[in-house]
């Protein structure tokens, strides 16, 4: 099967436009067929800000009310989006945005209330495997805003992670797929304050017992529970690793 | 040759909920190849207001500066785009929401300063027939938020009318092209006040008559100007009329 790399990269990184670029000529010298999800919670929380609309975040999740879907769209879907595709335009990528709107390329349903009622959250429940194929062989890049839709007009916000790790298991089908987590930092460290200090190599058994102890915790487990969720799916493989360093090998690489 | 309609909407039909949604049935229920254009201006002027920002315009243009072009890339490419992809996915009309970027679709070059500077504007200068195509060949609809890219990472606000005829004249080397102008009125009034006064067929002849007398002005005159230029380009038809009466045939039909 054809290998493909589907790379989710962070808020942080997009942030500066510096750290953008380096990212984006990382990203658009990876030789293979390629997808690029992306976030941008910071700047849905900045913009808000500049709003005057207050940000509400449980278990760093958003809560997602009528004004929030707005600007997460505004931001996501219109500044972030249209921004990373001119940049990778710029170096020759043939990348189109997009959002799981379009195309009908993510459905989701709303994240159902138990103790929190998250709002317009949607949790993933097809992937147009079609579409993606389509644009893939028409040797096309997309780039994927983390907005779903419920395919009767409602728009979602989705964790970017989640859809990254959904689309991946997805084209498992077709393709011959590998998971990249691009962000700040160089992979998953033992000491969140030590760059030097990157777990190599964690399989799931390692993973558990880290998260027992405590070494592993908070933002890195929903990360690691999607990695771990797409390599039980059938992706080959998941790296964990910076942004502007995604081509060297270097990071965290995930074995169950 | 097969049959491809071009209708360009314009952002007060998009501002109501109700008129977008009869406005969404309208252009689903066309039986041809279909790309949308849209507008946004209403809703950018006031993001620009809510944040802040003054909006300067003239002969109706926005002067467009770092900030404008990150308010009309999250307004039209974000909001108004994925919300009018999501109504139309909902009917069962399978879109996507595009900006000139995506794909490389609309190359332009920054507006050159004669008497006026107005900033991030871009001028068309390609319009990528080839990805077009690919699009209405696998019966996708585009649809198209008029902002452009200088293949270099700048992003430029486009006038949408003037979008939608570029991409009417491009396409007509692959199809038989009409263009379907959309607003709030019933066409091109004789007496603005009165809707009854729809000027029913208009030659470019009788155009520059009532050009002359006053009888059209202002803000017909660039998007007739437009129109009169698409049809000396090739393409068949061109209607401006009702957003919500789209399939009647009723309007303004323009002919050389």
């Amino acid at each position: 099967m054809e290998k493909l790399i589907i790379v989710k990269v962070g808020g942080a990184v997009l942030e500066d436009q510096s750290t953008l670029n380096d990212f984006l000529n990382q990203f658009a010298a990876i030789p293979y067929k390629k997808i690029l999800v992306h976030g941008g919670g910071r700047a849905a929380t900045k913009l808000s800000k500049q709003l005057g609309i207050e940000t509400k975040m449980v278990d760093g999740r958003r809560i997602t009310d009528e004004e929030t879907i707005k600007i997460v769209t505004m931001v996501y879907g219109g500044l972030i989006n249209k921004n990373t595709v001119a940049g990778l335009q710029a170096k020759g990528c043939n990348a189109l945005g997009l959002t799981g709107v379009d195309m009908n390329l993510i459905s989701a349903v709303k994240r159902p209330v138990a103790e929190i009622d998250y709002g317009l959250v949607g949790d993933v429940t097809r992937v147009n495997t079609f579409a993606f194929n389509l644009l893939l062989q028409a040797d096309f890049v997309p780039v994927i805003a983390p907005i779903t839709h419920d395919n009767k007009g409602q728009l979602f916000n989705t964790n970017a992670d989640t859809v990254a790790s959904s689309i991946a298991t997805s084209l498992t089908a077709i393709y011959d797929v590998s998971l990249v987590y691009c962000f700040e930092k160089a992979g998953v460290l033992s000491d969140p304050d030590n760059d030097e200090s990157v777990i190599e190599a964690l399989n799931i058994e390692l993973y558990q017992d880290y998260k027992k102890s405590g070494l592993i915790h908070s933002g890195m487990i929903p990360k690691l529970d999607n990695s771990f969720n797409a390599l039980e799916k059938g992706v080959r493989e998941v790296l964990i690793t910076n942004a502007v360093t995604l081509n060297t090998g270097k990071g965290t690489h995930l074995s169950l």
